[in-house]
C-alpha cells in the first residue's frame, strides 16, 4: 500500500529518535497503521547531523519552507521547538493542507488558539500528544479515554528536570545550586536550565492540558509560575518529618469562579502513589467526576519516549487516511490481516524467579542438601532467610528467592527438594518478578 | 443536531452507572461528541429495577432482541455478561450492522476472535475499553497511545476483588478466609467469588490485553492461571521481611518462542510503583521499547468508573459518525465551537493549604502570638512543629501546616507575622495539595 510521506524538520534528539524508531519497529508501527509511514524528508540546517543521524536514506534539505511547501509531504512532524520560526512553519504547513504533528509545548501553549483556528478552517489534524508529558500518552486519555467525565482537577509532575533534583536534594540533604551543576553534567539539565527550573516549562504542558480537560482555550500568559531554584532544603527535610514530599507540580482546577492554573513547588502526603515519582519521571493525576482518580505515569523527556508519542501521533492520522471510518482504529490494534498466530506457551516454559518456602530439620547440613539441587538445576539463589527453629521445636523454615529460571527446571528440584528426609511437607511455591 | 440513539442492554450496576453519567453530563459529553448521545431503550428482564433506575425517562424492554432489532438504534451497549445470551445478542447486532460497546471480558476473551471477525466482515465497530481495567483507558493506550512501540510485557493488577484482600491479608496479618469474608460484607467479592479469586477474571483481562499488545488472536484456553486462595499469610510476612510485596499479576509477556501468559499470585520489589496499588485500586505496568516503562492507574471496577469507559467509547463511535474524518477527535477534546471562556483565576484567589516555615524567638508567647494572627484570617492549622532552639541559641523554627484558605488570606496573614518583632526575617512559604 502507498506509503504515508512525512516531513522531518528538526533531527535533533526527538527527531533522531523519531527516526530511529520509525525504522527499527517500521514492519510493527505498518502493521498497526495499516500503510507504512516513510520520513521521505528531513530538514535541518546542520546537514551534516542530519546525514549521519540518518544515514543518508533520505532526502535531505536546509530549508523546512521548502518540505512544508512539497505537495509530497502528507505530514509534516515539527521538533524544532521555540515561538519563532517553528510558529511560522506550522503556519505554512497548515495553510498548505499538511497536518502537523508537533512536541513544542512551548509554541502551543502561547499560540495554540491561533494554530487550532486554522486547522480547524482548513480541515488538517494537528496531532501534539508528544506536547506534554513525553512518551505517556495523556493528551489522548484527557481528550478521549476520560470523555464521559466533568473533570475536576489534575495535578501533574511533568517537569523530568525539576523532579529530578528534588529527588536528589531529599535523597542526598544538597542544596539545590549543588543538585543543580549534578543535573547538569549528567545530561538532566540544560546549560541554560531557566525554562526547567524556574517552572515555564511546566506551565506550557499545564496550560495544555487544562485547555482539553475543560474546554477553554489557552491561557498560558494567565498562568501563576513559580519554580524550584529558591526551596531551600531545609524544607524539603522538615515536609518529610511532616509526612509529606515536595514536588513540582503543575495543577489546574475548575472552580464555580473560575480555573486555577498553577505551577509551584507543593507538599504532597508522602503515601500518595504520585509522591513516589521519583527522578526524571514524570506522572498525571487526574481528578474526574465518574472516573474518580486516575494516573498515568512513565519517561516524560528523552530521545525515543518523546519519539514514541510523535509516532502515535503518526499513525492516527495515517490510520484516519487510510482506512473507513469504521475501521480506523483496529479492533485488536493491528489490521485484522496482520494479526499473527504466536503460540502461547505451556507454563513450564515460563521464565521467572521463585520465592521458595520450606519446612526442614533444624540440623547442620540441611541447607547444603538445599542448595546442592538448586546448584545441580542450575537455579542460582538470590537471598535466604533462615529462621532459628522456636523454642523447644525441632523443625524451622528456610525461604529462597531464586534468580530467573525456566518453571520446568523449577519444579523438577522442587520435588527433588521435598523428597529429602529432612524436609517436611510441600514446599510452598510463589513467582516472583522484578518488573 | 441528531442524537445517535442507543441501546441499553442490562440495567445492572454498570448499566445503572452509564445510565447516570450520561444523563448528569449530557451536556460536556455533547460539546465533546458534536452530537447528543441518548438512550432509546433499556432492556432488562427486571422491567421494575428499569423502571426504577430511568425514572422511566425511556423506552423500557424485556425483549433485549428486539432491540438488537430496532432499526432506530445505532450502537448497542451489551451489560449482560456471561457468554450464553450476551454472545447471541452481540453477534445479532453485529449482524444487524450495529456498533457494539460492551464491558464483557469473559465473552470477548473467550469468543473474540469470532465477534472481532463479524464486525470487520459488516463494517462495525466492537469497542471494549470497558472490559479491562474498568474506568482506566488501557486499551486505548495500548492500541493508540503505545502504538510505535514493540511491546515487550505487561504486568497488570486487574482484579480489584483479590487486591483488595492481598492488602488486608498484608495490614492486618489475617488469613484468606477470614479476609473473604470481610469482602464479601464490604461488597468488595461477590456471594460465589470464584471467578474473581482463583483468578479466571484477571485471566480475562490479561488475554484480551495481549492480543492488542502483540497483535496475536485471544488465547484464553492457553492462559495459565492461579488464584489466591491457597496463598498462606506467613508467605505474605516473609516475603515483607525480604522486601516484596505479593500481588495478584495478570502477565503477557513476548518471548521469541512464544508468548508467556499467565496470572498468578507474585513477589513484586515493595519499591516499585505498582507495588503500592492498594485496596480495590487496579494499574497495568507496560514495558515497551521505544517508551519504556508506563504505567496506568485508577478505579477497576464500580459503577461509574466503568460507565467512564463505556461512555468514551460511545463518544469515540459518535465522533466517527459525526465528523468528517480530519475533525474526529477535537483538537481540545471540546467541539470547536463548544470551547467555553472560562477565566483563569489570579493566585491570589487560589484555594489551597500551606506549609509556613518562621524562624522566632525562643520564649513564651511566640507561638500564641502566630496563631492568634492565623485565628484571625480564618486560616486553621493542621499540624505544627517547634523546635527546640540549639544549645546557645536564642532562635529557633516553627512549622506550620494550614488547612485549605485563599491565597490572599494567607499572603495578609504572613505579613502580619512577618512583622512581629519576634519573628526574624522573612516566613518560608510552600504550598500543600492533598491530591
Amino acid at each position: 500500500m502507498k506509503p504515508i510521506n512525512v516531513g522531518l524538520l528538526g533531527i535533533g534528539t526527538v527527531g533522531g529518535g523519531t527516526f530511529t524508531v520509525l525504522k527499527r519497529n517500521a514492519e510493527e508501527i505498518t502493521r498497526r497503521a495499516g500503510r507504512p509511514i516513510r520520513i521521505t524528508t528531513v530538514a535541518d540546517k546542520n546537514l551534516e547531523l542530519a546525514r549521519r543521524v540518518t544515514g543518508g536514506d533520505v532526502k535531505l534539505s536546509d530549508d523546512a519552507f521548502a518540505v512544508v511547501a512539497d505537495p509530497e509531504i502528507d505530514i509534516v512532524v515539527e521538533l524544532i521547538g521555540g515561538y519563532g520560526v517553528a510558529r511560522e512553519l506550522v503556519m505554512k504547513a497548515i495553510e498548505n493542507g499538511k497536518h502537523v504533528v508537533t512536541a513544542n509545548k512551548a509554541l502551543l501553549a502561547v499560540h495554540g488558539n491561533e494554530i487550532f483556528a486554522a486547522a480547524q478552517k482548513k480541515g488538517v489534524m494537528v496531532a501534539f500528544e508528544a506536547a506534554v508529558a513525553g512518551g505517556i500518552p495523556i493528551i489522548k486519555a484527557l481528550r478521549e479515554g476520560l470523555s464521559a467525565n466533568r473533570i475536576e482537577w489534575l495535578a501533574g509532575i511533568i517537569n523530568g528536570t525539576t523532579n529530578f533534583i528534588l529527588s536528589e536534594m531529599r535523597d542526598k540533604g544538597l542544596p539545590f545550586a549543588e543538585v543543580l551543576k549534578e543535573a547538569q553534567a549528567l545530561g538532566y539539565a540544560e546549560a541554560d536550565p531557566t525554562f526547567d527550573i524556574e517552572g515555564v516549562d511546566a506551565a506550557h504542558k499545564a496550560t495544555i492540558m487544562s485547555a482539553i480537560a475543560f474546554g477553554i482555550p489557552m491561557q498560558f500568559d494567565k498562568a501563576y509560575i513559580e519554580g524550584i531554584s529558591k526551596l531551600d532544603a531545609v524544607d524539603i527535610a522538615y515536609a518529610e518529618q511532616l509526612g509529606y514530599r515536595i514536588k513540582l507540580l503543575g495543577i489546574a482546577r475548575r472552580r464555580d469562579e473560575g480555573i486555577e492554573l498553577r505551577v509551584h513547588p507543593t507538599l504532597i502526603p508522602a503515601k500518595r502513589l504520585i509522591a513516589n515519582v521519583e527522578g526524571a519521571m514524570n506522572a498525571v493525576l487526574v481528578q474526574a467526576d465518574a472516573v474518580g482518580a486516575t494516573l498515568y505515569y512513565g519517561k516524560g523527556a528523552g530521545a525515543e519516549p518523546t519519539a514514541s508519542a510523535v509516532i502515535a501521533d503518526l499513525v492516527d492520522v495515517t490510520r484516519l487516511h487510510t482506512a473507513d471510518p469504521e475501521h480506523r482504529v483496529p479492533h485488536l490494534a493491528f489490521q485484522p490481516d496482520q494479526v499473527q498466530d504466536i503460540p502461547v506457551l505451556p507454563i513450564e516454559e515460563v521464565v521467572t524467579s521463585y520465592y521458595l518456602r520450606m519446612h526442614v530439620e533444624d540440623k547442620p547440613g540441611v541447607l547444603a542438601d538445599i542448595t546442592r539441587i538448586l546448584a545441580d538445576s542450575g537455579i542460582s539463589i538470590e537471598a535466604l532467610i533462615q529462621k532459628e527453629a522456636a523454642e523447644g521445636e525441632s523443625h524451622t523454615d528456610i525461604i529462597l528467592l531464586t534468580h530467573q529460571t525456566v518453571e520446568g527446571k523449577a519444579n523438577a528440584a522442587i520435588v527433588r527438594i521435598e523428597a529429602l528426609p529432612v524436609v517436611q511437607g510441600r514446599v510452598t511455591r510463589l513467582r516472583m518478578e522484578s518488573l
